[in-house]
């Protein structure tokens, strides 16, 4: 990537929104568009057009469309990074790695609030629902199967998935007790090992 | 219970709605009860009233505050009732019939769709939440950790809930793939064993 600061294109408006306002007008473009259209069907031109701005700033800010998505949608982690990575360890360590990451995200409200969020969004409107399906189909299902290698990956990491969206829901959205209450450290070891049967054990 | 078929008194309409009015009027003056008092603090004297029916008619229909709440909210189970059952079997099968029920639920339309809708409106409206957290606790998570007997019980049963509601979020509102298309018997094999872990197995 060039270290040379990227100017922007004359807006619609007829403004130059400046390096910061572009980078608000994309996130601005992309969650219009990813809500209108899907992950799939949203284009990064279309984006750029949309804010007004060249499309190569987009690969300036943001890298890919998988990640200018993470940022448009407030997902505090990228599961099509983080899964992987806890996978290339060791086996024998799976579960406390997983545990750890449980920790991580409880612990902090700047992770489980926004991924609460986009919990949320995701229950209330559709087109979240879908864009969230299309995203991780396509940049975390469809790819961490591959490393996974069995047969059943991708219906393995759904089941992950299951796990971690009724977790959020029911600690920081029904509040049920003493779940809400009790330290993540309780609560992550408890999970933990149903995050590791549905990865490597025995369905 | 009378067999005979209770009158119901004059309405402020004045006018006498009959049997199947009086029901609809107590069910809907019950969502409104709940939604705006929350489970604990919605009387059975206030929603007659509100209903514009005598209060004894609640009881006719419906027997107890837990069962109109049951069929106000539109849960198609009672979990009060469901869990008790399946704890109350051979220890050995206990995983059976846990597959068994989850296969219940998924094979029957009427039963996830109206279980998926009370959960997106938990996720989007805080006092459906409320309602819900509350009756869990009163009717559900305090009773039944009695009956499991452990210390660490309703924190169990609350685990329970996690995945319940997970798998019904990720199957139905997300709608990820492969899960929300698998038979309903592999989806039950798979979470089953999960839902044993939480009620008796090492957390």
């Amino acid at each position: 990537m060039s270290n040379e600061e990227p100017t922007t294109r004359t807006r619609r408006s007829g403004r130059r929104p400046g390096i910061s306002g572009s980078r608000a007008a994309i996130l601005a473009a992309a969650s219009r568009q990813f809500a209108r259209r899907g992950y799939n069907r949203a284009s990064l031109r279309a984006i750029a057009a949309d804010a007004g701005v060249d499309q190569k700033l987009i690969a300036y800010f943001f890298g890919s469309k998988q990640q200018l998505f993470i940022a448009a949608v407030g997902l505090p982690l990228n599961p099509a990074e983080v899964l992987p990575e806890i996978l290339a360890g060791d086996s024998a360590t799976l579960c406390e790695r997983l545990e750890a990451l449980l920790v991580e995200v409880l612990s902090r409200p700047a992770l489980h609030e926004r991924l609460t969020g986009v919990i949320r969004a995701a229950a209330s409107e559709p087109e979240v629902a879908r864009m969230m399906r299309e995203f991780l189909s396509k940049e975390v299902f469809v790819p961490v199967a591959r490393t996974l290698g069995n047969e059943d990956a991708a219906f393995r990491l759904n089941l992950i998935g299951t796990q971690i969206v009724g977790l959020m829901m029911a600690r920081y959205v029904i509040e049920i007790e003493p779940l809400a209450s009790l330290p993540p450290e309780r609560v992550a070891a408890a999970v933990a090992p149903t995050l590791q049967r549905y990865l490597v054990g025995q369905l």
